[in-house]
């Protein structure tokens, strides 16, 4: 799937399915992780922004989701028996961050567009999770979660177009998924679900 | 009101309500900003202590509701026709969690009751407004915001006690209260919601 809606310029390799299919216990827990980081990305938003009262109801509603799919990936979790804990991040949402402007607007554009283009990322990686997962019932949570996957992409990039013109928004867009499409090639040593 | 369930040491001076009654407007910009600092708060927790499954529910709660009021403040600034802005915060805030203590678990016991002592207040400060403000949409608002300020006392104040003793977590509460009955008494030269 290289799906147009969603700005990627790749497809998730075999590599990294063969890498999580072999450590599903440690995909979830890393999964809950992202979920908890999403959440705390748009409530950093909330607080970056404030005085844009269009951005901070989207964000609210992204964190409220967000919290929600911990929760839920937490519940998972228990019904197989493993224990949440830490682990160490892949590197792939630092790498990405690390992308991002300094001066204003133009960091509004790159954190809001970086944001976009994990949710991205995770919508195509749970889109195959869901059609290539033998466990039915984990297939079934990801198709589950991956139309949200999908909506807060979308909303990501409408906001950023608030803070330049929409063909330079679109261009940097392009830009960064490029640079997206190289990071996530390399992967990371720990499986994970950006790695 | 001297409320013994929300474990504070003072009751807000008259001072505090001439301070705000006479600059409405400025106290529900502060206020809307405080609904956010408050999710925020709660969104830090459960970065910190992600192991503690109870702990990241409840504050889950705390984070949804919090953003819910921001909005609700923010829509009451509207109907007022006044523009949310960003203000010099109260000293408070930062007052009290200077007493954090450094290392855990006392941290966790500290920023939940710290985090519990705010909620106390503003559930404190929102009984006076709704009993003195003249305005009487407004006195309605703060009536309706009052109960939810005293529910995310009582969960910070059962948190804090997962992370020491009963007897030790009362006592600190006590430590604690006794230092922001100071605080809130020197108040702020701005008018705020914790001036």
């Amino acid at each position: 799937m290289n799906c147009p809606v969603l700005h990627l310029q790749s497809t998730s390799s075999e590599r990294w399915l063969t890498q999580v299919t072999e450590n599903l216990d440690l995909l979830l827990i890393d999964h809950a992780h992202c979920e908890k980081k999403a959440a705390g990305v748009a409530m950093n938003m909330i607080f970056a922004y404030v005085e844009n009262e269009d951005l901070c109801r989207a964000m609210t509603e992204i964190v409220n989701e967000e919290l929600e799919h911990f929760h839920l990936v937490l519940e998972l979790l228990h019904e197989r028996g493993v224990r949440f804990c830490r682990i160490k991040p892949s590197k792939y949402g630092e790498q990405l961050h690390a992308l991002v402007r300094k001066s204003e607007p133009e960091r509004a554009v790159d954190r809001l567009l970086v944001a976009g283009l994990i949710e991205a990322r995770s919508c195509e990686r749970f889109g195959i999770l869901r059609e290539r997962l033998e466990d039915q019932r984990l297939a079934n949570f990801y198709d589950q979660l991956f139309e949200s996957e999908a909506r807060h992409h979308s909303a990501y990039v409408r906001l950023a177009k608030q803070y330049a013109d929409d063909a330079t928004v679109m261009r940097r867009l392009e830009e960064l998924a490029a640079m997206e499409a190289e990071i996530i090639a390399v992967g990371d040593e720990n499986p994970r679900m950006h790695s």
